[in-house]
């Protein structure tokens, strides 16, 4: 899953730079990090597949320095559960995601070109248009997938966002550690 | 998935004009807001996979002005519990689905012409018959895909809804509103 | 997936009457009725995935006096659970699969060539050798398609079950009624 | 899924002594008996699909007198669920995967030879380079594969803890009996 000599184009400075800029990682939830399908039982209690990959490739992240949060347009307790397992930020209940991410990059005192998102529905356009680096996971709609700089070779929920890691890690020249937790 | 400039033959009025007419969606609910399948525990207890692109086409669809309901032929708190959710009446135990359409249809003063009905079983092919615009799922039994006047590309549970939402919402002209909740 | 005129040659009086001599169809469970997977949560209770279209099938045969039974080697809830659902009988913790298979034709006063007997894995080549239609999954070990007498094209836990109901029925000329519950 | 002749190299006697040898088999958790998904509940609770095939796979390697191990990272009490059901060890929360494995072959008094390891992930590099036996799963990291003496057909918690057994039967020349349990 990894290109161990950079994301986009490693003989290109310039490109390179523009992921080694990166400092917040945005990660939409449903589709990005699970398949877009939720479990429901007869009570209506909902459950979601996440995949370890991704959580390892985050923990990676987080150990590089990097900030990363979910956003979320929905307010829900399984997204809540996954990220306090990530030990990430949730960021939910934005109907408008873009003022969002706008509020916490400037929280953060961070530029557009310092923040990727990666999304995979109609709803995360804005956010894909305002962030230095868009990114969308291989089965995100179509209209979403023609704006992003780089479209993941997996899919949502199966390991999409370990592959955006492996990437950013790359362009930075971490190797992942295998001794690592 | 959308198609921008119409469901059917953007060109052609009198197919768009049926598409328009549309002001009742019937879904039957497994295998078309599922995959078919369900999770069976020690006790008997039963959850289903629901996606939440569904969810969202028609969270669009009711916004529009449409009805949206779901018919089906057993009663199961599962179908209850994903239509409280979605906000969605829930037909359940009509072992005539028909007869529930036809009903249905009557109460809320409408003629077949403005009745879409999803199937994706042998069981729907009566529904199918006497709704203005028969839909089958991707992965329908051939007897069904056979009438359906148009076929989604994705499986039940997998988003074909939301497509089939894509489609009608096209036709009115609706384009998604990607700041909308 | 059903085929109108009968399963295996419809121009074959001989292989049809093998068809229609089934009084009994026996299934195993994990693998045929699931696609042999388990859902293990944190204190270790289990859940499988089955599918309402095997249970549909089901409901048919026995609506044509067919008794469907499930032979299980391990002892397990879920099996209980499911089996219950679909009304009926569940043979679990059988060591010897092959002799509670004769034990149960005997009970019913049944010969093999009354008996179909659906199976997935090397555990079932007795029962699959005693019994007069023997029937494979399409994901089943390569040993086990090797002798049956036909393979369905749907994995186990995807409707396998169900192309083996229509199967049956079809060589019986009993057409789905679509009203039917 | 078995070859009966042995797992590498049925004509070459060196390789097939190789398969002979292994005393232990030591396996990943995640993304090995597992798909590397995880379902998360409302309340943070998890669970994972195993596969019963993998199981069965393990208990005749159990009755063919082969020590097997699982070997985990994390602590997660879904792990020690799953192989309280599977009657065998888990060792977790090993941030040294390695040295675990070293301090395991000691306390069994066995040498690298003697050892086969299944990983699929990068940090099961390093216990993929001590052990005699190097395994990975089809839908492995690439730099997992490439290490790995042989992949599985099957990917994890589809059956590649199976496939694995059946290799390791087939080079000792023990055929499956259908008739065990």
């Amino acid at each position: 899953m990894s290109s161990p000599t950079g994301p986009d184009a490693a003989d290109d400075p310039h490109h390179l730079a523009q992921w080694r800029a990166i400092a917040l990682l945005v990660l939409d939830f449903d589709g990005v990090l699970t398949d877009n399908r939720v479990l429901v039982d007869e009570t209506g209690r909902e459950a979601v597949w996440c995949h370890r990959g991704d959580g390892w490739g985050i923990a990676r992240l987080r150990e590089a320095g990097l900030t990363v949060v979910v956003l979320s347009t929905e307010t829900n307790p399984v997204v809540s559960a996954r990220c306090r397992k990530l030990g990430i930020r949730a960021i939910q209940g934005q109907a408008d995601k873009e003022a969002a991410l706008v509020a916490l990059a400037a929280e953060l005192e961070l530029n557009p070109a310092q923040v990727a998102y990666v999304g995979n529905d109609v709803n995360d356009l804005t956010c894909l248009a305002w962030a230095g680096l868009p990114l969308a996971v291989a089965d995100a709609e179509a209209s979403v997938r023609a704006v992003a700089r780089r479209v993941t070779t997996r899919r949502g929920g199966y390991g999409a966002v370990r592959e955006v890691a492996d990437w950013l890690l790359a362009a930075r020249g971490t190797a992942f550690d295998s001794h690592s937790t």
